[in-house]
């Protein structure tokens, strides 16, 4: 489409002249253009024999293959506010709805959580087709929009942009949508308790998944995804600021990570290989290679057959694992203030995607402590018991219990999030360190929000030979482990760590309900696709 | 072991006092400790009827199960300098080398990159038996060192650290090696042209993959990992700055996602799955979903059994995808600038780590220009042809010609990277978006460092109706690829992005040799281990 780019002061007349020649010629050869494209398919210019006034400030823009190299000097709607008033602006947007209303049409554009209503009038330069053409072009189509900033008298409510709208003078598609979705976008947005008219339009989970490339486009998930990539941003931080190194590790492995039940297998050239359930022992094995603390993020695999909320075969895995001088605690407490920046940082810089996936998922605010709450497991079990839950102190949580915890600790401490230390060994893996003083508990800890376990670490032994011990124990075979054992025979120093679920984190800081909505495409043992 | 902290003038006395008393109490249980720990095992002690005037000082400590929260006063190595001379450090290391020499001892330590030499001699409080154990103390152990630091008259060439030593007078093991190492960490670290009495002592590759949890140990490889962290950093934030948004990719794919060739399948509960040979359709999915630039990072799987410098069946990828408004030139152009922040980052933030790779591995420095260039591919043919190559203007490049590509380019423009645009439009994927002109050519590019290819990418083909075309001109199903289809129905920008392999990056950047050295765990057709 033409650009209209201001007049640069420092051109002379004769530059002047020759843009004003260049731009006549681009618009007639738009009319051209358009001529041929609409001739037979828009039937709007076959209206009567009227003749149509906006030739040219209309129609289908030909595929974009890079044809012309132009300036970018497209607002984004974000951007979009009173103090462009009066200004001619063109933006790139979904057609989000519209509506004809006699000689004039209103419509709302969208891009990403914001949108902005557009009116179209007959006009001077505005026909009856070219308002017939903006009202038929599908929803989801992806349009150009040149027109003027004009304040409102009164706030536009359904908009997310209230105080201005645009009043348009060239419409142009550059991506059409088909004219039947799968699922419509304002009801995938409905709030979940706004049902004014008692009519249940939803969009169910598995619609929304089957046709994710229209669900992401929602306000809520937008936010989510970008809150999301923020929880990334901020883990990296707070252990790049503590002097952690990224690394990378394999997914591809030789033999059953842990323990060998729920892991995939697959052949592997001429022999049989399996995807890593978490990458702890590469993690280690940094830090026996002296890289002293590490973090890395990435894929994790489960072959569960686990359908529930919270379950998924193919999640993001925030890994840690650092060296510590005297006590595990030294990690623990790493780990502790490492949330509380995370916290905070998405408190603080996220709070329009908070507001965003509020307003259609209400939930309680995030409370956390600083520094955060640690209790021991025990003291956990003996808050249970009070509750009056019947269970051993050394006895695992079930995830009644857990939540049942989460609750009693946020009414005693007012906090979402804490951390349970000192599990007892026996339903910890085998290389978790046991406590030094009883062998009925262990340097281990999971850390919760609100209510759910988010985070699961320990201090690890690195001893070779008190490592066999405990793999004979567990009655696990040591030719399994043979290579993760004698990376510990060359000296290695205490360590502890942790693995955090990152959708788990994305959903219970806003308080949804399905890790399905904080995957962008979710694995379970049911779906695979898209 | 005990903690020297230095007193603290706002203690009173009774304070001090008390300190004093716990300190003689804690070096009394400590005597008691090391005489139940060193009576039998340590024939330092039998020796003669001698008393030892050390007892106390030296050892092996109890495998650290988190016994005592203490302060952390240990410093690290990289930390010590002139600056604190005469004061009294503890430092906690690996031993790197000892040698006993008479009535003293000469030791090194090391931590990462960097190494200082340690001076022990017996005198009132180092008996000849202290002596006697640091000696033995097994190369690679991490132990404990208590002393005062010296600054060194001369130089000392043979540590990083050179103008001060440390005269020992703690020594404490924390976690032993094995007396006998597969591979010597000063075999491993040694400079490849050095080999002045011509023992040609070198570990080959396997043995040193074998043995990664070692290797990874000599300072050229802490300095190539924590460079590649500096990478996936630089490159996050160069896209960060960018308004770019990350998104998280699915590994586990329903078919083979480009063409069905090289590509790993397995069990998925009752059905077949596949690993992702990229993260492509993905990243074109979050564009037809409104994200506009995203990027993504993590493993890339390929089941192609080529066994060379620069090929892993897993490796990982660095991948991005932005919708642009006019040209794709406007998403070459974020790509270009992005590697010269790269380019840039590295250059001034890892002097010290080039420098430490470059000592073992030679290389040229790596150079760029910024805005970096940019050729056509029948540029590059010219070029070629002007060195003497015969071949068609259309046809694809081979692995020799782009090298010589890259070494007349180089000779041409005195730059290391380069972006070829315009490929042939029949050597590339079926989703690159033809030219707009002419069809022999194609909006897409390879990006060169040293002359290898780094990034491939174009401008895709956002509408259904010529991918389904396209693909048809490639024989590919459209059944196999109809959710890929499906999701440009909908409407979706003009977009362009690429995918770059990081651990070719860090291995041209540091012209190194073989992609092996950049992955901290390769796989190949051939290792699956560690």
């Amino acid at each position: 489409m033409t650009n209209e780019n201001k007049e640069n002061s420092e051109d002379g007349p004769s530059k002047k002249a020759l843009k004003k020649a260049q731009k006549a010629a681009e618009k007639a050869a738009k009319k051209a253009e358009y001529k041929a494209q609409n001739a037979v398919q828009d039937d709007a210019t076959q209206e009567g024999a009227e003749v149509d006034c906006s030739v040219g400030l209309y129609g289908n823009l030909t595929l974009n293959k890079s044809q012309e190299k132009l300036p970018v000097t497209h607002k984004e709607l974000k951007d979009l506010d009173e103090s462009l008033a009066n200004q001619n602006v063109t933006i790139r947007a979904r057609l989000h709805t519209s509506r004809g209303k006699g000689r004039q049409a209103f419509f709302v554009l969208r891009s990403c959580e914001h949108t902005v209503q557009c009116v179209i009038a007959v006009g001077e330069m505005v026909s009856k087709q070219m308002i017939k053409f903006v009202c038929n072009i599908a929803k989801e189509s992806i349009i150009d929009v040149e027109g003027k900033v004009v304040v409102t008298g009164q706030k536009i409510e359904s908009c997310s942009i209230q105080d201005i709208e645009i009043y348009a003078t060239k419409v142009f598609v550059v991506s059409a949508s088909a004219q039947r979705l799968p699922l419509q976008i304002d009801d995938a947005m409905r709030p979940e308790a706004d049902d004014p008219e008692g009519l249940q339009i939803k969009v169910n989970q598995d619609t929304r998944l089957d046709n994710r490339v229209l669900d992401l486009r929602t306000p809520t998930n937008q936010a989510i995804f970008r809150l999301e990539a923020g929880v990334c941003h901020l883990f990296r931080e707070a252990l790049r600021m503590r002097g952690f190194t990224e690394i990378m590790c394999p997914k591809l492995i030789s033999s059953a990570s842990e323990g060998g039940a729920n892991v995939f297998g697959m052949k592997y050239f001429e022999r049989e290989a399996f995807l890593a359930q978490s990458p702890q022992l590469y993690k280690q094995m940094a830090i026996a290679a002296d890289f002293g603390k590490v973090f890395t993020i990435g894929p994790v695999f489960r072959a569960e057959n686990s359908n529930t909320h919270r379950h998924l075969t193919e999640f993001v895995g925030l890994d840690l694992e650092m060296a510590f001088t005297h006590h595990y605690h030294e990690a623990v407490n790493v780990i502790g203030n490492m949330f509380t920046e995370i916290f905070r940082g998405l408190r603080d810089n996220y709070a329009d995607e908070i507001a965003t996936v509020n307003h259609q998922f209400p939930a309680e605010p995030f409370k956390f402590l600083d520094p955060p709450l640690c209790l021991e497991f025990k003291e956990g079990v003996a808050l249970l018991k009070e509750a009056g839950i019947e269970m051993e102190e050394t006895e695992d949580l079930s995830t009644p219990n857990e939540k049942l915890l989460g609750r009693l600790v946020k009414a005693k401490y007012d906090t979402d999030f804490y951390i349970l230390d000192k599990y007892p060994l026996a339903v910890r893996p085998f290389y978790t360190m046991p406590d030094p003083n009883n062998p009925k508990w262990s340097n281990s800890y999971d850390m919760f929000m609100r209510g759910e376990e988010i985070l699961s670490g320990a201090q690890r032994i690195h001893d070779a030979t008190l490592l066999v011990e405990r793999a004979k124990a567990h009655e696990i075979p040591i030719d399994t482990i043979q290579s993760y054992i004698d990376s510990f025979k060359y000296g290695c120093p205490p360590h502890a760590g942790g693995g955090i679920g990152l959708e788990r984190v994305t959903m219970l800081y806003l308080g949804l309900d399905n890790i399905r909505k904080t995957s962008m495409f979710p694995r379970d043992p049911k779906r695979l696709t898209p």
